[in-house]
């Protein structure tokens, strides 16, 4: 074999925290009667692998003959790599994120080069790149990981997850992903089951990302009321105009851009001091956006807005689109599926392994009416099966990743009830991080009042900054304050939270909780951590 | 702990298959000094695993307390059970597919329930389900897979996506993704050297599929020539035309129906008898655009095309863009990356693990000009790194998949020189192909000519076709002899190959070859099963 210029640091590498690492595992035993077994198979693995992976090149795996054991080798050799990832990312002891500038890991860390070359690397030198590759990573599972957009590692979904890997195959058609194919109507219809659609009827879709739906509703609307501009573009139709929170996502108005209905062309409708929508805004809005000369399509409503965590008033607004025939597309995240819902599409960004979201529509041939290109390579009608389970044609994409399964092995796994009791908990912690801050000194909230969702909304003011008056120099101090604190953090690396303007409100930080390892002593770690980095700015 | 309906066959369907089943393993050693530790292992892992498992429940699992043992061995249970699947996908003696119509799978097949309940199941019956999962899906990593879209198994492919799903993050921001971002950056660097862009300037990104890419292509190409479009919409510009090739994907209409432009705005091209656009035809149709008071924007050449694996004269084409200024895209497998290219973007589908595909653009700035909507709840500037490298506002996406580092693994273990030698196995065989039954009895190709690419179109005609004259009744009946061997392929497991009609061409097998399992004898038995299910039809 050819060894890679780092082996003589491979082993030593491997062995610290690798599976002869037993001390902490040896914390975690249930029954004392399996000791002996444990730790006679760790060591009995720990001596294989680091035997065998020295002697194994790329061209000893499948598939080459007899590549079988050779590959299980890597892969479980790889696989000792992740699960001490794992172990080590729960352990509050192990710091969310070793952190670098990115001249600092493109100049390479101890042996860490990300530049590709003509040549090979040896499989040693390819598991040492893996550990690396972690290393310098960032934790989003830990337990004080409470930075957008994932939080939290969820062990069915990373299951899910590399099965989904495995079976390496397509959304496109039945043909090649039957069983995922299956899995995915199913679920939706049970989602659309959920929130209330009669018998589940309707549509749907998993896309990559909220975006990407929020896209999708923007098209199916357009579909729905001018057809023809599938076959003749926007010319075809009136100048067509959206409405969508001044705090919904960003992605109504890349998907106005994207759409070529312009950015300007997309509304903010202003809120209330919560974040929400106020319905005598959006009324107002239509008929003057009709006295312009422009014809309103479509009304994006905000179940937990991505920053306050706001639930626009959906059944005013609901009225508002029924009066004046406009789509109501409804944008949330799964915190609150169940809860209610008589609205046309929706979106879910779910707090599962990153991609997983779904596009639900009440109208069941639009996603195929608005999409379909029938491309006879792909789509073909002279099946021997029901050709309706190829759904591909109502993507935008061609190749679609199997997303559904990781969704469908937790809900399997968790029941409904599992469910609802992560969401319950996400939302206890909220109160409690929103009781413990509401009255203590050197905070105060960016509205008032309890948390509607996982989102809680803050300042913290040094000591410098209590007691003075309001105006541009506090307001600018103030503004510096969030982001010297979380680049102080990141470079602790204890934890990670957002920060953000909003509007006319200088930088605050934002809390939004999904991640299933936190606990309240994880909130009270935080706001020391906050107090600590940030008492004396 | 709670125990699933199905606990009595667990334990069978584990074992048969399962880690302890090392007959096949035992052909696999290459040094018998290492036989004896081997057994050794599997035996003591096998035993270990089955004792453990029956006694693991889902809130045994990490973030529990002590939830490092449960948590590992519950993955090294399913790790088990992918890794069968592995050494058994390449095992010419496994079927490809375990064939069930839709209604059969939903009915449900010996305790495989897809239906969900508010109530969880066991970790066992977990364990069951993915066992399941895996069992009546297709093989897409057997030698004998020969179907679009992704095919073939790639061993650093996969530890790249077990791996990235057990980084879970996003690829929005340097912040929760340094590692990847700099791989993404780096990679698409070095891709842009390859295809001979000076000193690989330029921008570029991953997106989910390389429809998005086309997708994206049309979206700057509009954001180049109009730029308004993105605030005022489509109305701000006059009637656009879009250029493709009638043999392209069907991804370009699409993105003409998605965003504006129409179907009908999506001029195809005509091609010579090998599916390549005829230059002529574009200026002609360029003109007669003009005439027509249109404004033509957009070419896309096919470097390999879907069906045919045409190539483009892409530096006539070029030509006539810059005659005409339009936008010029390259829509193309990475089969040619580094063979030529002087054209102004390019995206690429790879033989990689779905999904994983790139849009390169010349254009620096462009991308984000084109995309960026700075929200601030995402992309503050007030970070302390470099917020350059916060590349996520170029998307479309918000939160993005790590799409890169199953790439990067691959290049690293592979080097440049290894994806050459991959593609030209694939040549290689595809010629092999070729000349097999280009003058066999029987056969007829689609057109005629060496294979410009991996694609091989041909005809298969039954006995009772050899020798009918031309006609509509032959037409007829050669149209459903693809389908038919299909059907039967699928039904009897053995292989699986693509076939369509294209033009006035009636159904064709078109046989694309990527996977690098495949070898001329996978050919052979793909020539004798075609010809064993169809010589009497």
């Amino acid at each position: 074999m050819s060894f890679g210029p780092y082996r003589p640091a491979l082993h030593q590498r491997i062995r610290s925290g690798g599976v002869g690492d037993t001390s902490s595992r040896r914390q975690g035993r249930k029954k004392d009667e399996d000791d002996g077994l444990r730790v006679f198979f760790f060591c009995t693995l720990w001596l294989f692998l680091s035997q065998i992976i020295s002697s194994i090149t790329l061209s000893d795996l499948l598939p080459a003959k007899n590549g079988e054991e050779p590959t299980i080798q890597f892969l479980l050799e790889l696989v000792d790599i992740l699960t001490n990832y794992v172990k080590k990312t729960f352990d509050r002891s192990t710091k969310v994120l070793d952190f670098h500038h990115p001249h600092q890991l493109l100049e390479g860390m101890e042996g860490f080069n990300l530049e590709l070359s003509d040549q090979p690397e040896s499989l040693e030198q390819i598991l040492v790149d893996c550990r690396d590759t972690l290393k310098y990573g960032v934790r989003t599972g830990h337990p004080r990981f409470f930075n957008q957009l994932s939080t939290g590692l969820d062990i069915i979904g990373l299951a899910g997850e590399w099965l989904t890997s495995t079976a390496n195959t397509n959304m496109f058609t039945y043909e090649i992903a039957p069983v995922f194919v299956l899995m995915e109507q199913l679920t939706l219809k049970k989602m659309r089951e959920m929130i209330g659609w009669p018998n589940g009827e309707g549509d749907g879709l998993f896309s990559p990302g909220g975006a990407i739906s929020n896209m999708y509703s923007v098209m199916i609307a357009r579909y729905k009321y001018f057809p023809e501009v599938k076959t003749k573009g926007m010319s075809a139709a009136p100048r067509l105009v959206l409405f969508t929170s001044e705090h919904s996502h960003y992605s109504i108005k890349k998907a106005g851009a994207a759409l070529g209905f312009g950015t300007e062309n997309v509304i903010l409708l202003s809120t209330d001091e919560r974040g929400r929508v106020i319905p005598a805004d959006l009324e107002a809005k239509i008929i003057d956006a009709k006295q312009k000369g422009c014809v309103p399509l479509f009304v994006n409503a905000t179940g937990g807005s991505t920053v306050y965590g706001a639930f626009d008033p959906i059944n005013e607004i609901a009225d508002i689109c029924e009066k004046y025939n406009l789509w109501l597309h409804v944008d949330r995240g799964a915190e609150d599926l169940g809860l209610r819902g008589e609205e046309q599409n929706i979106h879910v960004i779910e707090f599962l392994p990153l991609q997983c979201s779904a596009i639900l529509v009440r109208d069941k041939g639009i996603l195929a009416g608005c999409n379909s290109m029938c491309a006879g390579y792909l789509f073909q009608p002279d099946k021997q099966y029901d050709v309706t389970y190829d759904t591909g044609d109502k993507a935008i994409q061609c190749g679609r990743h199997v997303d559904i399964f990781k969704f469908w092995l937790m809900w399997k796994a968790k029941g409904t009830i599992g469910f609802e009791q992560h969401i319950d908990k996400c939302l206890d912690l909220s109160q409690y991080l929103y009781n413990k801050i509401k009255n203590r000194e050197g905070y105060e909230m960016v509205f008032n009042g309890e948390p509607q969702h996982t989102n809680v909304c803050f300042w913290y003011l040094p000591q410098s900054l209590r007691g003075m008056p309001d105006g541009d120099e506090r307001r600018e101090k103030l503004h510096r304050v969030a982001p010297k604190i979380k680049a102080m953090m990141m470079e602790s690396g204890t934890t990670m939270v957002g920060y953000q303007p909003q509007g006319n409100k200088v930088n605050f930080f934002r809390m939004v909780i999904s991640n299933p390892a936190a606990t309240q002593s994880d909130i009270d770690f935080l706001i020391d951590e906050i107090e600590r980095l940030g008492h004396d700015l």
